[in-house]
C-alpha cells in the first residue's frame, strides 16, 4: 500500500544489490519510517525475533528471504554440507517465533524445492532466492484476492445504510505491514475504501505492543482510510451502543476446525459481537490453517513474553523515543500475546478461495486438499 | 491499609497539629509517595479538582474535611457570618466535580450538623470536625463489612482448593486508595489475606488512565498481596485456562435493577466470566445505587474524555515522570470512560449490608427502606 503516495512492499531486495534484504523496521512506527538492510540469517532471526518484522504473512515472507540469504552463505563443498547449514539455518529461523505457522511452512516449503534442485550449488541458490519471490508474490496475491472476497460483506452493510460510513472494528495489526501488502482483515478495508465505499475503522490500540495504535492507525491514515483509536476496553460498549457494524480480524492461527488464534484480546471482542448480534470475520490465507489440531483451546501453544512489555512503553517525547515505566517497581507483570477464539463465535472465515463457515465441513469444503489424514 | 509496612488512611488530621488536613497526592503514584498538607478551602478544592484524590468514599470524605477546614476560618463575628462563609466554602467544594455524588452529600450533611449547632461558633467547629471524622469513619466501616461480606466467597474457593490461592481479576482500583480504607473490590481480598487465606490477583492494567496498573498494583503490593499486572486484553485467556477463580470490580453506579455502570471494559470481563462459567461480582456501598434508574444501559450517562488521554500515557522515566505520544499524529483518538455492564452478566453485589442478586428483586429485599416512589 502507500506510504507518503509511494507504493511499497514490506519485505524486498535492495535494488542497488538484489543480495540485500530490505524491510520496515516496524519498531519505529508510526513516528519514524526506518528501512533496514538484512545480510544475515543471524540479523534475519533477529528481526523476527526482536519484531522488526511481525505478523504471519510477513513473518513467512521474512523466514523465505531468510533461506535465501542462507543459501547465499552456506558452505558450497558438497550438496550435504550446503544442506546441512540450510537445515540449521531453518532451525534458527523456527525458533524465533513458536506460534507463528508460516515459519515453519515457509522454512519447510524452502529446505523442499532446494533440496530438489539438483547437486549444483548455484542453482540451489537461484531456487532458493526464486521460491523467496514466490512466497512473497503469493502471500500478496492472496491477501488481495481475500479483500475481493470480503468485500461485499461491506458493500452489502454500506447498502443497508445508504451510503453512511461502514464502522468496522479491527484489532492488532492484521494490515499490509503484517504481511507482503493489502493485509488480511484490512484488506475488504481497502478494497471498499479503494472503490469509494465510505468506511470507518475503530482500531484497537491492542496493548501491549499497541499493534494497533503504532501500525494499523498509521497504514491507514497513510492511505487515507477514516479512522480512530481506542483503548482495547472500549469495543464492547461500541457494540452495545450500534457504532460497530462489523469486525474483522486477522489470524496468527487457525484449526482446521476453526479456533482462531489471534492477539491477545481477539476472544473478548468475540464475545462482544456475539452478544450484540453482530458479525465476527476472521480473514486469513489458507498457509495460516493448521491441518492437524482439531481443539484449538488445548493444543494451539501460546507464547509468553517478557513482562517488561506491560511495565514500560516506548512513545514520542520531544522528538525522540522514550520508554516510561508504567507500573510499581516491585509489581511483577504477566505477558500472554495470543489467545484462542472458539469457533462457535466466529460468523465466517475470508480466504484466498472465498468465505467459509469456520467449522471443519465448512474449511474442508472450500479446501478439499487439505484433508488432515485420519 | 499498609504503606511500607505502617498503616495507612487516604485521608486523615495531621497528628502535631489536627487543623492540618493530610492526603497522599495520588498523582505521583506508583512512583512517589505523597503527602499534601491542606489548610484551606482553595487547597481541598483544588486536591479534589486536579485528582490528587479520587474515587467516589474518599471525594465525601475529603469534602467532610473541607468544610471542617472552612469552618475553622470563617469569620466569627456572628452565627449567620459563620454559616454565610460554610454555605460558600459548599458551593466551592460542589463545583469541583459536579457528577460526584457524593461531594454533595457530604457538603449537605456538613451544613444540616452546623447548622443544628446552635449559635457557639467553638461548638459549630468542633461539630465540622466531629462530623468529618464520622464521614470519614462511616465510609471506612461500610468498606470493612463488604469486606467481611465478601471474605466468604474467597474462603469457600480456598477450601475448594485445598488451599492453594484464589486468584481474583480485578479492574481499575475499586481499592483503599478510592475510599478512606480498605475499597470495595479489594476489602474482601484484604480480609482474606489478613487471614491467611492465600490469594492472588490479577490486576487489569485499565488503560486508558492505568488506574489498575499504577493505583491497585501499588496498594496490593504495599500491604503484602500477591498479584501481577496484566494488560486489559488478557482476562479471557485466563479464565479459558482456569487462571481466574472470581472476578470482583467496584462500580460508580448501578440501579436498583442491577445494571453496572463501571470503568470502562468491565463489559468484557463479565461476558468473559459467562462464557466461562466463573462468577463476576460488583462490591459496592449502597449510596452507589441509583435509585431512580431502571435501565443502565439506555439511561446512564457515558463520560467522554478527552482522546489525548488514549494518545498519550505517562510514566517515569530517569527518575521523572515524563509523556510520550503513543499514535500517529495524525490519528484522532475517542476516550468512553464507562461501559454497562447488564445484570443478566452479574452474579451478585456485595453491599455493607450483605449480599444479592444483581435484580431488583434481590436489591430492593437489601434495602427495602430505599423501595424508589412509583
Amino acid at each position: 500500500m502507500n506510504v507518503d503516495g509511494r507504493h511499497y512492499r514490506t519485505i524486498w531486495l535492495k535494488d542497488s544489490d538484489p543480495t540485500v534484504v530490505q524491510i520496515i523496521d516496524q519498531r519505529h512506527l508510526p513516528h519514524e519510517f526506518v528501512i533496514e538492510d538484512l545480510t544475515s540469517v543471524e540479523a534475519v532471526a533477529r528481526a523476527i525475533k526482536e519484531m522488526h518484522v511481525r505478523g504471519a504473512g510477513l513473518i513467512g515472507a521474512t523466514a523465505g528471504y531468510g533461506m535465501a540469504i542462507a543459501a547465499l552463505h552456506a558452505p558450497r563443498t558438497s550438496p550435504q554440507a550446503f544442506m546441512a547449514a540450510l537445515t540449521a539455518a531453518g532451525e534458527t529461523l523456527k525458533a524465533t517465533r513458536p506460534t507463528a505457522v508460516n515459519l515453519e511452512w515457509a522454512v519447510k516449503r524452502q529446505l523442499s524445492v532446494i533440496e530438489a534442485a539438483g547437486n549444483d550449488i548455484e542453482v540451489k541458490i537461484q531456487t532458493a532466492f526464486d521460491m523467496a519471490q514466490t512466497i512473497a508474490d503469493e502471500d500478496a496475491d492472496f491477501c488481495r484476492r481475500i479483500g475481493q472476497h470480503g468485500l461485499p460483506l461491506i458493500e452489502a452493510i454500506s447498502r443497508r445504510k445508504n451510503g453512511e460510513p461502514v464502522n468496522i472494528l479491527t484489532h492488532c495489526n492484521a494490515g499490509w505491514l503484517a504481511f507482503v501488502d493489502y493485509g488480511t482483515a484490512t484488506a475488504p478495508i481497502y478494497a471498499a475504501h479503494d472503490q469509494g465505499v465510505a468506511v470507518h475503522v475503530w482500531v484497537d490500540e491492542t496493548r501491549p505492543r499497541n499493534q494497533g495504535a503504532r501500525l494499523t492507525a498509521w497504514e491507514l491514515g497513510q492511505h487515507g482510510v477514516p479512522h480512530t483509536v481506542i483503548v482495547d476496553n472500549v469495543g464492547g460498549h461500541l457494540m452495545q451502543h450500534g457504532l460497530v457494524d462489523l469486525v474483522i480480524t486477522g489470524t496468527d492461527r487457525t484449526t482446521y476446525t476453526g479456533d482462531v488464534a489471534n492477539k491477545i484480546g481477539t476472544y473478548l471482542k468475540a464475545l462482544a459481537a456475539r452478544d450484540n448480534g453482530l458479525p465476527f470475520y476472521v480473514a486469513l490465507p489458507s498457509s495460516t490453517f493448521d491441518w492437524e489440531m482439531r481443539d484449538g483451546l488445548a493444543e494451539i501453544p501460546i507464547e509468553q513474553r517478557d513482562g517488561t512489555e506491560v511495565s514500560y512503553i516506548g512513545g514520542l517525547h520531544d522528538d525522540s523515543i522514550k520508554t516510561v515505566r508504567l507500573t510499581p517497581a516491585t509489581s511483577p507483570a504477566a505477558n500472554f500475546a495470543f489467545d484462542v477464539t472458539p469457533a462457535r463465535l466466529v460468523t465466517g472465515l475470508i480466504t484466498e478461495r472465498g468465505i467459509c463457515d469456520a467449522s471443519e465441513a465448512g474449511i474442508l469444503g472450500l479446501f478439499p486438499d487439505k484433508k488432515p489424514s485420519a
